[in-house]
């Protein structure tokens, strides 16, 4: 049917739901009215860069406003902020994969509270490469764990349910194939490890608070690229789990700065 | 020496440390005239509580400019934001543990580099109540992870590093002391619980995705219970578990709202 799956009966059984870091609600908003022909979702750290996004697709889609400002759609709360272009949301999810888990658990319920069809999720963000050229895009076919196994552990009341992260293979595909459309934007498929500290889990010598040699992170960093990892970031596993979770079609682009 | 302890000797070498999420560096930034003379630091979640704290802090302490508006010493980056009362710093550092971690990594930088002494840390948030009274504050004396165990597992480079997360009990104590000169503040000390999710990791069954039920609810805070905590969080271990790293007396306080 291309809705949103919300594996909690409980959940419409409810008065009321509501979505307390978006500062939105079942009761206070009409969702369908509002949200009900979201296509394209796109997630990303900065809430900066999500509203230069949604600036973006406003121009790049002919809107009219284009050029103008765009309102955030969650402005009452400061925990993310919401922007919409058209069939676009541009919303910001923080750093880190409890802060990404909180967004997605209210978009997802605010999908299928709107009675969204076929959407499309695409987090955008940036990543530290692996042996690859800077400036280069990854698209992300499977995220993995500080271990490299495509697998993303939720405790849930102090027991742990192992989840897949295999992404939308199709899609990564139907966006390499977008890349080779533009000069210059080198772009590849690869694994995306997600680490749950940018110092100390990536091994960043000159930034962590506790030391370690350079030769165990040369040998870690040696393993990752020889199990196929092409970028470090810090929320592809939960992105993956939640989207596999939910039958969201998913995908995971990452820009390697430096 | 009352000096932050920072267990990285690479980082004395290095030419420019650049606190690239606080939009601060030791080249671009007197830090030791800029923050020098702090000897507090609260930290919290969200931005404009942060602002509204240093507001408050501004007007309790009697300082030039109380009533105006504080400027974001991060006004650059909008990771966190930051601001200063005097001897005062109140910062805010997002939600969950990766988040509050790579804040607290580039603070006591900070702290380091501006050569601060007998800096005290304090969280101040919200969280989950656990049979205590709606609207009391627990002062933290262990914080906890999803097993009730008083350890923080940080992964350095795919291997576990298991970290203390005892809080100082002479700084809870005295915070227990202030409270008591306050009518109808009801303040307890106990164990706080840590999660890496807002709904599943604390079984919200209005807000999950997948489904549990409440009977495995009921026992786990059962169980929770009896081992001491009595609030739910999600950045407790982290934050414990570096001040005791870094040797900063350091203390969490959450209000419990509803």
């Amino acid at each position: 049917s291309g809705l949103v799956l919300v594996k909690n009966p409980h959940l419409d059984l409810m008065e009321e739901d509501v979505l307390y870091h978006l500062d939105l609600g079942t009761k206070t908003h009409n969702l369908p009215a509002m949200f009900g022909d979201i296509k394209f979702v796109c997630v990303g750290g900065s809430p900066k860069r999500m509203r230069a996004f949604a600036q973006f697709m406003q121009r790049e889609l002919g809107l009219a406003g284009a050029g103008e400002d765009v309102a955030d759609i969650c402005a009452g709360s400061d925990r993310y902020a919401m922007y919409r272009a058209g069939p676009v949301l541009s919303i910001s999810h923080g750093m880190g994969i409890p802060s990404i888990s909180i967004m997605l658990h209210e978009l997802i319920k605010l999908l299928h509270h709107a009675k969204c069809r076929d959407v499309t999720i695409i987090r955008i963000g940036t990543s530290g490469g692996l042996g690859i050229k800077a400036g280069s895009v990854v698209i992300t076919d499977t995220a993995v764990d500080s271990s490299f196994q495509p697998r993303f552990e939720q405790v849930v009341l102090g027991d742990v349910v192992v989840r897949s992260t295999e992404l939308d293979k199709d899609l990564a595909e139907e966006l390499l194939a977008c890349s080779r459309d533009i000069p210059d934007f080198p772009t590849l498929i690869g694994h995306t490890l997600c680490t749950y500290d940018f110092y100390e889990g990536q091994g960043r010598l000159d930034g962590a608070l506790c030391s370690f040699s350079s030769e165990k992170k040369l040998e870690y960093l040696r393993r990752a690229y020889e199990a196929g990892v092409r970028n470090i970031e810090m929320e592809s596993t939960a992105f993956a789990a939640l989207c596999g979770l939910c039958g969201l079609k998913g995908e995971s682009c990452h820009f390697h700065l430096l």
